[in-house]
């Protein structure tokens, strides 16, 4: 297969290189680093980078932040940031990705686990985590008229970011990273659809 | 109880309105109707709206659009007029209330069954609505800090509307505009939060 990977340097995204690497094409995209530079915020920026790729097999996300910060000190433009980054940044990659991919190809994005779980800081991310859950519910049914699947997951805190982030998940089990790589495997190679994929922690 | 209902001449809003009139001072709010004109789109208008009402005990929010097409029509800036109105404005309103609000407070914002239950042409309403659902998961427990509550109503079809978008609701069953506005009679009055408020249609 011909993967795109959105985020391929990042915590999640290196892991599923590594487990995807020998038996696939992967290209790895990011603001800052990979194969092909894209600011995923920018709509343009995202039409060039599918233009460099061309046709391929699927798209994994793992790119997109939000600010973390408590409501009281949220402006309505530090809103719009989470916004324009994680979920619009996904969701034009995803509406993108239905010009070039192969027939029976892909699009896998990546929530969080704040979408229902919430905790002090994370309205930001519970907001764009729960739309980008939103986006693949209303969107999967489309993508099936093109022959096109599309799936998100939705990783709870994970081992790799535990050790910085954990202070902010009181009572959160971190994922080992194998388990949150198998659910981007499950979406990449089963027949599943319209999926929240929630990541076990045991 | 002072309560700022915006969206107060909408189909939903205007049964609420008669439901708390005779016994609660209702200020109704609309892009083009109402006792104060805002628009909700604009960060500013929605603060001289709060300007004008003063401290209050509660707001509902009812307003709220986002464009209906197929995933192909649909552009980024489409997308974003969805985002910018019922999804920013409702969060934008709810932040802002917390400037306003009396003790004991609250908060009541509207999402819709889209969230979870996918129509053709109702992407952008499947996306802001869920984002507005991850909104109030996210915040409530700021809102507990201030002694506010925070609530969404997720509205099914509803019969007021059954005439005009019955057709791209196949199999929904409407609900009696009665039932839909219990429920925000029920986040106005118990002392519930945090909670996406379902809508039953029996």
């Amino acid at each position: 297969m011909k993967i795109l990977l959105v985020g391929g340097q990042g915590t999640i995204g290196k892991k599923i290189k590594n487990r995807l690497a020998a038996e696939n094409e992967v290209i790895t995209a990011g603001r800052n680093s990979g194969d092909i530079k894209a600011d995923m915020t920018d709509p343009k920026a995202v039409e060039k980078m599918f233009e460099k790729v061309g046709k391929l097999d699927a798209v994994i996300v793992t790119a997109g932040s939000a600010p973390a910060k408590p409501l009281k000190d949220i402006s309505y433009d530090d809103f719009m940031k989470g916004v324009q980054y994680k979920m619009m940044g996904q969701i034009h990659v995803a509406m993108t990705a239905t010009k070039y991919l192969n027939k029976g190809g892909s699009v896998t994005l990546t929530s969080g686990i704040l979408a229902e779980d919430p905790i002090p800081h994370g309205t930001v991310l519970s907001t764009v985590n729960s739309a980008v859950n939103g986006f693949v519910i209303g969107a999967y049914g489309d993508f099936l008229k093109l022959g096109y699947r599309l799936n998100v997951v939705s990783p709870p805190l994970v081992a790799d970011s535990a050790p910085a982030l954990a202070r902010y998940f009181p009572g959160h089990t971190p994922a080992p990273m194998s388990h949150v790589v198998d659910c981007y495997i499950k979406s990449l190679k089963t027949l599943i659809t319209g999926q929240v994929i929630k990541v076990g922690v045991n």
